[in-house]
């Protein structure tokens, strides 16, 4: 047996993550403050994120463009709330080309105010509507408190951003890319996810709703993995966006944005991972097969290479490990925190009895097939595994998800983790209240009855079902 | 006949240029001086490059990653000649999250510093070598006579950053990346290069050899379109990148960088694009073949959907364009400006004949095909111009090339445009002369008998053949 590498999640969760992230080789924190270098294995999971998704907005109508990162402070200034909201995380560019600038550049925390400045110059009738697009790229936000993926102060993330003739278009916009988000989590990630609106105290600022994918990590803490946002009229009125209607009228056109980002990779290492390490879906795995092979004789050598070749020509990532001069148990623990899907193991033994052995990730059980059908029994394996970790994630999230009536049971529980559902009054002050009371916060609302007729945290009148936790 | 919607080529090629990037909507000024907008079909354009670049690159074994854009001050002094050559060109952040920092931070001109940090860090024994990654992303070097895609403050590119054991695998490194750029540029973008050294004082700030890839655009003006350098032991040292040999001796490694950018589209416009807009190889082109349904009528409808189901289901990028309240000239106009290769006409007569139209936007000669075998008459079109471009590209190059033995004679035919051959000594101060005489510079030392024994400013014996050209 090989000897634990990582921290047990039980001992101590946020130093399993830690860990989990440095021995899978995943990222690093980079030489400024909150920054990240993202390693080799961690950019092929999210290369593959990127394809995936890229896919999936591109058949929604949207197209792909590239924008500047810096954002001159005036255009974030247009829109009030939203410069409230992002002027304590901003980095600022005082100096270029040797010069002390006229005016500072903030470089982006996010790009509303260039995009709708530029929609402003686009759209001018109403055959100019809808205006959809998407923009790969990084983003700064200032952290102080930085955890790699969850939270830093440069990402990796994808921004849409689009321009309707209503208001009605804009929300149809804005729930669509919900459920596109809603899909790619379960379908890609097997992340099963709540999805609702946020509430006032959560929403994004400049938004009229904000919309949430909410996930629950295995110790029980939320986390938000994507949000769309129907900005409404604010940034159109902000920046000027008018077109000229069927009839001739002149109106201001209805906005939305929405993202995802990196912080992605961090809910599959804490939905999915176990103490040994990451277990990747395997649509997002970057090998979805490891053929290990065992013992270097020329014959296990070219039927490994055999193997490998197989499952490509099946449609499968497949990697042949020759390094039959490191230790098995080396070899075998490296592929288990980086989180391959399978292992086939194929040296002398298996050679003479005309089987390989097949190791499964997720429950680390072994099979075997014949030589010939090892790739087919993986491809079986490789759905098998990903419907698997997507059933898993929403049996947890079910179990614990708790209906509560009282202030005080929430209180005493909240610390055990987990999702909890209450009624809520709809009442700003109540959030507060709520967050210094119990350390949680409303992760959304949901479509669902309230569990109690009167509100958690005020006693007012129920209003809404909102789902509570503490989150990341 | 559509009037002439661009300024052309002869009458003034900047404007020509300009009119282009604007009327094929491939980019715009962004609100910060020298910075860019790349605008859908200008980024559709990159995405395809990027593609193809990145398999490329990845088929010699490197991997992508990530690196965060705020670079300490302190990496960059930490090699004098690299920063002495990106000082007065870098921006400058001195506030985060609403304080002064106590380091500034410089925004990357290029991820040399930060990456060789890292290597130190990774490399400890040979069987860590070879490291080869690749990074997508943004650079910013500050820029006071901006031009779209050619020189922007911010611009798009890949850089690779390698470390090997030994200086002759970085030097084999660094041309195997040069031939890659060749046989992107020729096979991908139809543009043929020649490449060659740099000389000293065109050299990459910190490198020992810079190799280029030159191309020369429609205007007789020289683009640098790729480089690829090998930095020898200099990162290495000011990093202390040391790995321990096969024998335990503690040696430094060897390192190497290259990098393309979204330049190559200046260079693309620059050398296929006409009087009538771009013209793009079918490599890149986001649209290869347009159907330009003539007629509203349900039966021409059908036939062109079917014909842009048959032209996918050959594997071509087809774009059916059903806009019939549009005018024919202007829509044909438009995609003539966006350069794609082939536009099939299909309209009621074409129904009544049997036969529909195609026009090539190479030569914009017009064939025609029986309607079932349209989509065949296209893929063989596309491939004829992708071909031919290369060739027109290398004949145009060719013809534009010619030895020059004498200085008075260079300096008076400089200004004509093209390419010059000539001898040169290697001394350093003649490269300042030559560029304060003429505006020429050296744009790569070849492979070819000097053209006189006397270098052609000094006087001094030849020691290399040199490639001349004003340059972008």
């Amino acid at each position: 047996m090989a000897k634990a590498v990582l921290t047990p999640q039980a001992a101590n969760f946020p130093a399993w993550y830690q860990d989990v992230v440095a021995r899978a080789e995943l990222a690093e924190t980079g030489p400024v403050r909150g920054s990240m270098v993202v390693r080799p294995w961690g950019y092929a999971i999210w290369e593959l994120m990127q394809a995936d998704m890229d896919r999936r907005i591109k058949a929604t109508g949207a197209v792909n463009a590239a924008f500047p990162m810096f954002i001159p402070m005036s255009f974030l200034e247009k829109e009030q709330e939203h410069v409230d909201g992002f002027s304590p995380e901003l980095a600022v560019v005082t100096h270029g080309g040797g010069e002390e600038l006229a005016e500072p550049l903030a470089v982006r925390p996010t790009s509303e105010t260039v995009v709708n400045h530029y929609f402003a110059r686009w759209v001018q009738s109403h055959r100019d509507l809808p205006l959809m697009l998407n923009l790969w790229n990084s983003v700064v936000r200032w952290e102080l408190r930085p955890r790699l993926f969850l939270r830093t102060t440069e990402f990796l993330w994808q921004e849409g951003h689009t321009a309707h003739a209503t208001r009605e278009e804009a929300v149809e916009e804005t729930r669509r890319m919900l459920e596109v988000y809603r899909r790619f989590m379960e379908e890609t990630l097997a992340i099963s996810v709540v999805t609702g609106e946020k509430s006032p105290g959560e929403r994004f600022a400049g938004a009229e709703h904000t919309y949430t994918c909410e996930a629950l990590m295995r110790d029980g803490k939320a986390l938000q993995m994507g949000t769309s946002h129907d900005l409404g009229h604010n940034f159109a009125r902000a920046f000027d966006i008018r077109f000229s209607d069927a009839e001739g009228e002149h109106r201001h056109a209805a906005t939305t944005s929405w993202g995802t980002s990196t912080r992605m990779i961090g809910g599959v290492i804490m939905v999915h991972g176990d103490d040994h390490g990451l277990r990747l879906p395997p649509a997002i795995a970057p090998h979805q097969v490891v053929v290990l092979q065992l013992d270097e004789e020329a014959e296990v050598a070219a039927a490994a290479a055999r193997l490998e070749a197989d499952l490509r020509g099946a449609g499968v990532r497949a990697h042949l490990d020759a390094r039959t001069h490191t230790s098995f148990g080396r070899r075998s623990v490296d592929w288990e925190l980086k989180g391959v899907p399978v292992r086939i193991e194929l040296g002398a033994r298996e050679l003479v009895s005309g089987r390989a052995t097949l190791v499964r990730r997720d429950d680390r059980s072994k099979t075997s097939a014949p030589l010939d059908g090892a790739a087919r029994a993986a491809v079986a394996l490789l759905d098998e595994i990903q419907d698997g970790l997507l059933a898993a994630s929403r049996t947890f999230r079910e179990e614990h998800t708790h209906p509560v009536t009282d202030l005080d049971e929430f209180t005493a529980r909240v610390g055990e983790g987990g999702l909890f559902l209450a009624a809520w009054s709809g009442a700003e002050e109540s959030e507060r209240v709520l967050g210094e009371r119990t350390g949680a916060t409303i992760r959304c609302l949901v479509d669902a009855e309230p569990p109690a007729p009167t509100c958690l945290v005020t006693g007012e009148p129920a209003r809404h079902t909102v789902l509570l936790g503490r989150a990341y």
